[in-house]
């Protein structure tokens, strides 16, 4: 464990993340992350200001343990959720979904550990020139917004591991200790995983959500959105009225039009349960849920796990 | 090495197998693959039935050791393929894109061991049911031809695993002992490449081929035809020209169009070496394709990072 850089510069027992998930990683979730030995992260993606001030401080009333907090650099607000993090205490800041170069040199100037998410090796070298201290790579896979390169884990993590030299960590498709294993073997020093910590008895997405998460099948997430902003969900009755749109040709209007608002349809499907005709972010690893446990049963069979498919790999 | 299933059941050394490829996978690739100790694969793709008798007798002049011959089940003549091959003393018939149930039964009348390819559970399950001996399942990430289904190797592997009772082998991203490990960690006994072999000494395609490969970021293959049979390919003047008629929504007869003779474009970018108007067929790996070395040395490489990828595996 000592030389393990991802758990040395953040300060976890394990190097493992639970993803930042709008709507659905609030206190509740990470605080459980976070006692477990893991890295509890906060998802600012659809919270106030106020929202993330008042989390914030639960996670500091609930665990003594290291935090994140995620800011989705889309934000117009992004860098002032930064510096506020900061100032209640916050001990490590991970960026995704945007330029790293507008935020992270002036977070930096805080005593901070920053992580970025990035989907190719261009990303991940620029994150690392702008000054992240570990680089989360996320492929193909991944449930919810997603990269149109589309390069995916396994062929992502060598290639972003030979270009950098800040520590990797992996996302996208894992969800349980094989899937932590083979990135681990490809170089990554970490895992972050997200869909499958919905299916926690901790998390506040509505157990609608989770059911459909477990009884989901290896083919049922699938892409929505390529022509606006690739989401990765579940199938249901949303999301293939907006797959037989896109293979009629339609355009970004009438697509947006069937969407109408997009923070209700999230709402709708993640925390009031309408599983038909709400947005249902998911990776493709939710084939591998199969169980809704507590978080700390979970990273118990998480570590079991691993072990299990390390000492069971072949010499030749 | 004893307890291997797919060694054990196609007789080679390491659970390796060189994927059969449309028009660069002939005897020449093949016969330096089986005697590097790995199963060497003529890919029937673009063959004459006379061209696949001339393989088959090439490879028995030149190997003592095992090897397959790939049949695509949308040939018409995919089971006189198979028959041909059977009679004339191959052991292993590996068949992809297509229905198992109407050929693996016929085929196992004889004493052969039959691999099929699969891009989901589904798939999987059925072709354990027709019979295969063993199954490989190929992620989103691979060259060439391509599931609309999109499940990715490190999706995909364990999900195949916890389903079917035969050895699975992983392709999909995987170019070197990482990979390998990466996959056996999720509980795949073997691995199929396809687009590493591509850039081998042996291998019949254009040195301007191997060389793109070799030159291959991340970020530079690409899925066309969406609306016909989704391969993927290297982007280049060509693909670019297709993708743009398909953002415009262009029909398939508009699609074809553009594309003229299909076989045509494949002799042009594989054989004939015109990297900017052929088809250059290459997966997600591409990108990790550093150099053109022997067959021999490949192998030799591959062990090599295997072994070091596993014991540098952290325990907690």
């Amino acid at each position: 464990m000592r030389s393990n850089r991802v758990c040395n510069i953040t300060g976890i027992k394990y190097p493992l993340f639970q993803g930042g998930m709008v709507w659905v990683s609030d206190w509740n979730l990470a605080s459980a992350c976070s006692n477990a030995g893991i890295l509890g992260t906060i998802g600012t993606g659809g919270m106030t200001l106020s929202e993330v001030e008042t989390n914030i401080s639960k996670m500091f009333d609930l665990t003594c343990n290291p935090f994140a907090v995620n800011i989705p650099l889309i934000r117009p607000n992004a860098e002032e959720i930064g510096h506020i993090a900061i100032e209640m205490g916050v001990k490590v800041i991970i960026t995704a979904a945007g330029n790293p170069g507008a935020i992270i040199p002036k977070l930096k100037q805080s005593d901070v550990t920053i992580i970025h998410v990035v989907p190719s090796v261009r990303g991940a070298l620029k994150a690392e020139h702008e000054g992240a201290d570990i680089v989360v790579c996320e492929g193909y896979e991944a449930g919810g917004h997603n990269s149109p390169h589309e390069i995916t884990t396994i062929a992502l993590v060598p290639q972003v591991v030979d270009s950098v030299d800040i520590p990797v960590v992996a996302a996208g498709g894992i969800a349980d200790g094989r899937g932590i294993a083979a990135v681990m073997a490809l170089g990554a020093e970490g895992v972050q995983m997200g869909t499958r910590f919905i299916a926690t008895k901790e998390c506040n997405a509505h157990i609608n959500y989770k059911k459909k998460l477990v009884d989901a099948q290896d083919t049922e997430t699938c892409i929505i959105g390529r022509k606006l902003n690739m989401l990765r969900v579940l199938k249901n009755n949303f999301a293939q009225r907006i797959l037989d749109a896109e293979i009629k040709g339609a355009s970004k209007e009438e697509l947006l039009k069937i969407i109408g608002s997009d923070v209700n349809r999230n709402v709708s499907g993640a925390i009031d349960g309408n599983v038909a005709e709400g947005t249902l972010q998911a990776g493709q690893s939710a084939g591998l849920v199969k169980d809704i446990l507590s978080v700390e049963d979970l990273v118990d069979s998480i570590i079991y796990e691993y072990g299990k498919a390390v000492t069971g790999l072949p010499v030749f």
